[in-house]
């Protein structure tokens, strides 16, 4: 997507190998602009494959995803992050580790707004090693609900989380995704 | 605002006199539509002061706050919850503390993307205690930026953050304004 990989490019900045900051215009600033444009966009992309329901895991993805159930015409499902887990019969629960922040929480949601008649679009604002992806999808399979596909903002080809994804049989359709960094140097993959 | 009014009578739970269940169009399951509705509603309302930023809280008040800030044309700001307070002088922090829940947490946002030519308006989803928005205006004065007024989708007006806000001088335009609740019983000040 042109218009974000120019973004990036101006107003990213590559801390180093690993890092992006993108926090003036997609997760601490927000272009509201560019996340109807983003929207849009993966609205275009998944519009012929009955999806009833989009989600996502708060917070950052929260704003993509929202422009995205609206272009769609679709609810927004908001995936809660728990310290730990609830006893409650009423809420699908599954525990998702980051590996790299060394932290893990309990990924939550109400059986009321799922069931197996769902096909889910899960949207995120990034892919790099796909733990919360991978949780998400395993959150929406306990309620047998079907996975149209992930939605990326922005992809960190050179993390595992494409592969690991693809591998399970998801579609993951990347609106910017890079290829490499360095401090101040940012390639696409295209 | 009566199609929320209506919402809320439908699809909303009053669970006692204080808890009011919401999670399945505003906070948890979102209705896009109505997030557009209430995003154009409160452009409508504040559209002639000159606000030059939207700000909220993560993470339920992002989709109300969103859908204002593309009414209105402006970025949007996600002040971020953090544990623990963070050394780092490009930030601006002050601490919260929820005497419901007991626990704290510091309000941040980045020196960046805030200046005193700001004029803010906050967006929440619910106004009760008024601690979360007393500390958004807190941070906000600390880079002097000015504040508009408070966007609130539903005010419970039996606690006391609306008395303790407009007491600082903050204009407060809440959508839905909850008069009194019993189990399975909502009325609304008008």
């Amino acid at each position: 997507m042109k218009i974000l990989e120019d973004k990036i490019l101006a107003e990213g900045q590559a801390v180093n190998a690993d890092i992006l900051k993108v926090d003036g215009f997609i997760n601490h600033q927000v272009d509201p602009k560019l996340m109807q444009a983003i929207g849009q966009e993966f609205a275009d992309h998944f519009k012929d494959q009955g999806i009833t329901k989009v989600a996502t895991i708060e917070s950052s993805g929260i704003a993509p995803a929202l422009t995205t159930a609206q272009a769609l015409g679709v609810p927004l499902l908001i995936l809660k992050k728990q310290p730990s887990k609830v006893l409650n019969t009423d809420l699908y629960q599954t525990e998702v580790s980051s590996f790299t922040k060394g932290t893990s929480y309990e990924l939550t949601l109400s059986q009321k707004f799922i069931s197996e008649k769902d096909h889910v679009l899960i949207i995120d604002d990034f892919l790099a090693n796909g733990e919360a992806a991978t949780g998400a999808i395993r959150l929406l399979r306990l309620a047998h609900a079907t996975v149209a596909g992930l939605g990326i903002v922005i992809e960190k080809t050179f993390q595992p989380g494409h592969e690991k994804l693809a591998g399970q049989g998801i579609e993951v359709y990347a609106l910017a995704r890079i290829a490499r960094m360095e401090k101040d140097y940012i390639e696409f993959l295209r």
